[in-house]
């Protein structure tokens, strides 16, 4: 399945057209003035001392090159001088201060000077990645071709030091990224050198050659205790992992690596089947930032990074490329709407860095007596975060979100995320008409060159009707294209109560409320306190509600605990009939600070 | 009311009989030989270096002294020449190194000798109050008084350097113990100074004038962030401050101190009220092992120490002595069958320190992708700890368990608890056979001068009945005597499903089982894996099954969620129906590492 790229798709209408737009002139500028505030721009000057007004730090260069590259995508939008004189400044100020080799690192270039490439963990190729992904996007969006050749430039000099002279202190990144970078300038400059590169990456991986570096290396923290082709499972840091997985599962594709297709495989089963939130969350523990083991999801503790969230985007997107399922397009809409929306603000300006299923403040100070306290996610999102990689790589996905729409092979195009849009490449146009997911009525307009038009018809939908004759198969419905192909297909959207696998322990006994792809979550500003209080027939009837937060809240009977004196008293007549109010899990804590759970208990 | 000591008491059939038999034969010399594994009686000679062979801990003295009260209690029920023996050379070893002024601590006798009494959270007046709790058994045991009056010249010392020339580097304990050891060395001695000493102990705890010293203080985990007086709530280590209000409690009752009555009326409400687990277990966290906030009731992370339920215990039974009420010895039995007796397996040989309300052996790895664990409560019993005041504690408490069954007033009798039991006092007796708590039918004869006895009536019992015209007032059955009175009382014992306030978020829609004081639990090794997966009704019929642990386990049909392959499914028909085995709680993990849950969750 061939991606069709965002640039060929226009967001037209609806709920992803007012993001888009929201993203696109709020959020990006949020973002940019809160870098400049903390100097993350100031600090590419290279003039800084370590104990100066500001200093920099070892990854700001990623932060500002997600920025960039998200500032490529809105260009690409819409040209606008303003925005574009920024990109044009801080691109002279990379290629100014980088040296002679075309190395640029803003912290290795003012301090530790000698330390270059010494420390495995300490992001050097992570920010190379970023930086070269957005050189591709600013050239993609302009056409300067500045900065990206002097990443290419960048690029020559990390193949030399890395694979020719083999001269660093470590074999791979610590932080993967320049992996799917490296494919990414491939595919822009057609230098099979760098696709070389990155399969070099991926292949060295866990090796026991990279073994042989007495380096920080930190085993199932940088899921390198093993090669990538032998794995089965998600490891460690979950950005890490999943970047490092998207770039496997590029070099997989790239070279058509059979291998390492299934070692893909095998570790996307393992995430979706075992060790993802119902969010499209992953990574179950603050400690490391880290996947833990099969089923282990608890709600309140939850880790589930924004950003790994994203990663987890990539990764589908990626897998669908060498697996034609609808399978990675479900996964995808499923951390779209949930997992990586929730880290926004309905306003557009500030984020989550994770995202938790429960939201206790009442307890957060449980160890208020302690000499060190437990640790919860924070409870109110933040314009900026000292280590502020998701904010960044928010506005990068979603002004590029075009990309995760339409896809196509020699006979078939691919219909993968349904959003009011408009697509065309060379001989073939698809429309799609929809206030999907208010609704799951969806226009389609096709014509061009391809025999085939495959709908993907969504796992969570049981019921559908399509004014064709189709075929099912993958996933998708397959309908025969005949010029001009019109096509009405209606997804029915009933609200479900959804339950975990009985091994998800912290789950069971639970439900959790969606409605198409979205969750829904209740909130203690709607429902008053003690939520865990509540229960919930997963046979309760709902009513749509307002669309307070874009689409439909819902309405639902349910039962809750009566307030008592004592501690414990005999179950009996201890519940009463209350009204629940569930708002879009995406919407949480845009009021304040208040109680939210996700899974509610069952009646 | 006053207390009726268990040295008038012969527990003579039943439960308790069967356990004080296996803690006297067994768990005494268990532990008395894990002891001397650990060269914690060689550690009384005095003569190691810091890097010896063994090393003396600062704490060791207070586990010796335990035993040996311990010891005390078993030789009050039978003179055992081998036993003695054994007491008394360890108490010679102690007379022979103690220093002129009567001082003994065999860590400062021996190692930092400058530093006695500079640093506060070093637990020197703990233990000298155990060796003076042990002083006063073994008197009371044997008649021997050289132990005793060795240890009054150490309180002489330490009156002298704490109250009289104020020397010490701090002034009041950072482990309360010797609160309560004065008032029983008082009380074996009739010497007044004794109790000034521990009232000034317990006048000073928390006061602006001990914020003066610069000392190691830890506010909330010492409890003293305010005065005793001042207090309303229960904080910080939980032993400590369960030790520290039962110091109080004997003097606001040994002084008759009306406001230090109502504080420790305020903080036992707020313990029994807002943070005791169903268990009578205390500590909510394992950072500081410390009480956090009202309602934060976690099960899996449960600190609950066997200590601290003890400390509970030594608490209820000094505050029925200031306020003449059924409710401290309600939270007694529920402490002693559940949250105390869980700390000792079946085989009375190993010990919890902790004692969880819910066991994931499957979880408990769960951040093994990590730098640091999280920390859960260890699934299988220990024969000794480093920390070891645990299994000392065990068998003092249950072998002078005849302390909790009786107490008189002038005019009246109290039945507190119901064992099979004969009490004798100058002029009153009482005999109670039963076979409770296997069944609640209790047959008492009292004979004696009192014009009254008063039945507890168990707040858990909401029917009985009794063979003679009673009235009910705080919570007893009071019943007029006429000469020899034979009563027979009948306590309605049914299997109840208990709810936890709906403020405690971690049991909400959940249930515990309860038959009479006993809670249950259900374990994996009889019910298979993933317990959480299990729903019970409140209404469920339960039929009693074999005494496996002495007292009959519990079945009931129950529904359990189905095998599922995926994680996340549409919840429908996924229970089915299965018959559910319940133990007492107090008998979990005695059957190798398995699953355990308390609190089920609700159908």
């Amino acid at each position: 399945m061939k991606k069709i790229g965002f640039s060929s798709v226009r967001i037209t209408g609806g709920f992803w057209k007012t993001k888009q737009e929201l993203i696109r002139k709020t959020t990006l500028y949020s973002v940019y003035h809160r870098f400049q505030d903390t100097h993350r721009f100031d600090a590419l000057k290279c003039d800084w001392k370590e104990k100066g007004e500001y200093n920099g730090h070892i990854f700001w260069d990623s932060d500002v090159a997600k920025w960039l590259e998200s500032a490529a995508y809105a260009l690409e939008f819409e040209r606008d001088a303003e925005l574009e004189k920024i990109v044009d400044d801080t691109v002279a100020l990379i290629l100014k201060n980088r040296d002679e080799n075309g190395y640029f690192n803003s912290y290795y270039l003012t301090v530790d000077q000698d330390q270059r490439f010494t420390i495995r963990d300490n992001h050097e190729l992570y920010c190379a990645g970023h930086l070269m992904e957005a050189a591709v996007a600013y050239y993609h969006a302009t056409g300067k071709d500045a900065f990206l050749k002097a990443m290419c430039r960048y690029a020559d000099y990390i193949e030399k030091v890395f694979m020719i002279e083999k001269s660093a202190a470590f074999l791979t990144p610590g932080h993967p990224e320049i992996e799917l970078a490296l494919v990414r300038l491939y595919e822009a400059t057609g230098e099979k050198r760098y696709l070389a590169l990155s399969k070099y990456f991926i292949d060295t991986h866990g090796t026991a050659q990279e073994k042989l570096y007495a380096d920080t290396r930190r085993h199932l923290y940088n899921m390198d205790e093993m090669p990538i082709r032998e794995r089965s499972t998600a490891e460690g840091h979950s950005v890490r992992a999943l970047y490092l997985m998207s770039g496997a599962a590029d070099i997989a594709h790239a070279c058509q690596d059979q291998e390492l297709m299934d070692a893909c495989k095998r570790v996307y089963d393992n995430i979706v089947n075992h060790r993802m939130y119902i969010t499209g969350g992953v990574g179950s523990t603050y400690i490391g930032e880290a996947f833990t083991v099969d089923y282990d999801l608890p709600t309140r503790t939850a880790y589930a990074e924004t950003c790994a969230a994203i990663a987890l985007a990539y990764y589908c997107v990626r897998m669908q490329k060498i697996h034609e399922s609808a399978i990675y397009a479900d996964t995808l809409e499923r951390v779209i709407y949930n997992g990586i929306l929730s880290g926004l603000s309905m306003d557009g300006k500030s984020f989550f860095y994770e995202n938790p299923l429960e939201i206790d403040p009442a307890f957060n100070d449980v160890d208020k007596s302690a000499v060190k306290k437990s640790r919860y996610p924070i409870t109110q999102r933040l314009e900026v975060f000292n280590c502020s990689c998701c904010p960044p790589n928010v506005t990068r996905f979603f002004l590029s979100l075009g990309d995760y729409l339409y896809a196509c092979n020699e006979d078939t195009v691919f219909v993968n995320q349904y959003m009011a849009s408009e697509m065309k490449v060379e001989g073939l146009s698809v429309t799609q008409q929809t206030n999907y997911p208010v609704d799951g009525e969806i226009r389609i307009t096709c014509e061009g060159e391809k025999k085939e038009i495959a709908l993907r018809i969504p796992a969570w939908c049981k019921k559908f009707t399509v004014n064709h004759p189709y075929r099912m198969q993958d996933g998708y419905a397959w309908i025969a294209l005949q010029g001009k192909t019109e096509i009405i297909l209606s997804l029915d959207m009933p609200v479900l109560a959804m339950a975990a696998n009985p091994k998800a322990h912290a789950l069971a006994g639970k439900i959790a409320i969606m409605r198409g792809p979205v969750v829904y979550c209740a909130e203690g500003v709607d429902n008053g306190e003690d939520l865990s209080s509540i229960r919930l027939s997963p046979d309760a009837e709902f009513t749509l509600g307002d669309c307070e937060f874009l689409l439909p809240n819902l309405h639902a009977s349910a039962l809750r605990q009566k307030k008592a004196d004592g501690l414990y008293a005999v179950a009996g007549d201890d519940y009463e009939e209350i009204f629940l109010k569930l708002i879009p899990y995406y919407a949480f804590a845009n009021r304040g600070e208040t109680e939210m759970i996700t899974w509610i208990n069952r009646k």
